[in-house]
């Protein structure tokens, strides 16, 4: 057991530091309703003042409207499958989510829990109809989440020269629980996973296999203010202290270490 | 779409009312090492000034080591399967997670993800070794830790005058994403999950599906600042807003419902 002189104990204590104290979360109000084009980071720096070091979590159907992510359901025509798995609902939309899965995971129909091609095992591969600006239209989840954080974080910089990290999130059910909570779909500014392995606890034991997606966390900690309704479709984390780079995919299990695939 | 004179909107909006505005997660510092028989909610109450309508997320370890839930693995004797699961690793620690299954859902020596008496899945059946107070114990979940959380919340109650929510949470693992994130395992004073289907979203349509984990999510937001290390086992949230009836175990996926059992 080292002492609290080892450099391992060292690292914990400073890491510790950075990340404890109060945390705010703050909802991002008054942003009005976003089509295609719209710069989303200007909206946001509009509607509240960003600081160095924030976490900005924003929902990614803002994020997917503003890059046209929306497909109209009349220009869709359905395959068999998508009828089939229909039962009774829309069938274009269950092509829409077809279209959008790299794997079908479990179906229930007309419940579909695929695989996007980002690697992200959900309901509707992330397709989704609540909040759509006009009727008869989905929602795709962003092409690239990830870039699509990191663009929202670079253009947030150049207007307001504050160095935040940003989340881009979704709601997503999960195996064996009920409800869904919000998690990280897109990163930037921001490790996602806080890897405890080898740090060292109060009483001095090594902590094996901690990993904290303390990125899902804060997506979840944002949605607590968002709501769904009334347009509250960013919120800002002030405190959290952690910084450094990565990505969303990090946060995907690797198919050799999934025991649920 | 009804307009927002119809009863189902006011609903929505009443509810939204309630539940924005800024959150605050704030660590509760400088509690002792807590031993069985510990007044926990004693501990809390001295540590940090609750306020009516916070929502204390307590960490379970501390619970369940007031509780008495720690096994001395000098007294336990490993059966055939627990030396088959141990792989190398302790067998007498395999054998207090079997005993604590209701259900082995995947094995990977070492690695038992499983279903515990209360329905929940989750690594080692929640049986965990970190922040143990002494080498060769390990500590198991509460008992009932809705049960757990309703004393607590009567305690601070009784202690402070204080109406407050309290929440027991542990760290688990997720099926397809890495990294764990805080849940919540007990619950008073809070309704677990809150249910939008029927309300409207600010374009008018009705929100399908929408049930928020909302103590699942609370559960995360105190990790944030709670950390592993350093002794900060409990959080306070202020401003969620949102209080109500229920416990834990509404969590839980329904057998029936389980697209993953």
């Amino acid at each position: 057991m080292p002492g609290s002189g080892s450099p391992e104990f060292r690292t914990s204590n400073s890491l510790l530091q950075r990340f404890r104290g109060e945390l705010r979360v703050i909802p991002v109000e008054g942003l009005p309703e976003v089509r295609e084009g719209d710069d989303v980071a200007a909206l946001i720096a509009a509607a509240v003042a960003v600081e160095p070091g924030d976490v900005i979590v924003v929902a990614h159907k803002v994020v997917s409207k503003a890059e046209g992510r929306v497909v109209p359901l009349d220009d869709v025509e359905p395959s068999p499958q998508a009828r089939e798995l229909a039962a009774g609902e829309d069938p274009r939309r269950l092509e829409v989510i077809l279209r959008e899965s790299a794997r079908l995971v479990r179906t229930r129909p007309p419940l579909v829990i695929a695989e996007t091609r980002h690697g992200f095992v959900c309901a509707s591969a992330g397709v989704d109809a609540s909040n759509a600006a006009e009727p008869n239209t989905v929602v795709l989840l962003p092409e690239d989440p990830d870039a699509s954080a990191a663009r929202l974080r670079g253009r947030l910089l150049e207007l307001t020269g504050a160095g935040v990290a940003v989340i881009v999130s979704d709601s997503f059910g999960r195996a064996w629980r009920q409800g869904t909570t919000d998690v990280a779909i897109g990163c930037a500014g921001l490790q996602p996973l806080l890897d405890l392995n080898g740090e060292h606890d109060a009483a001095g034991y090594e902590l094996h296999a901690t990993v904290i997606a303390v990125a899902d966390e804060l997506a979840g900690a944002a949605e607590l203010v968002r709501g769904k309704l009334n347009r509250v479709p960013a919120a800002v984390i002030r405190g959290f202290g952690l910084g450094g780079e990565g990505t969303a995919r990090e946060l995907v299990m690797p198919p050799e270490r999934d025991l649920f695939r």
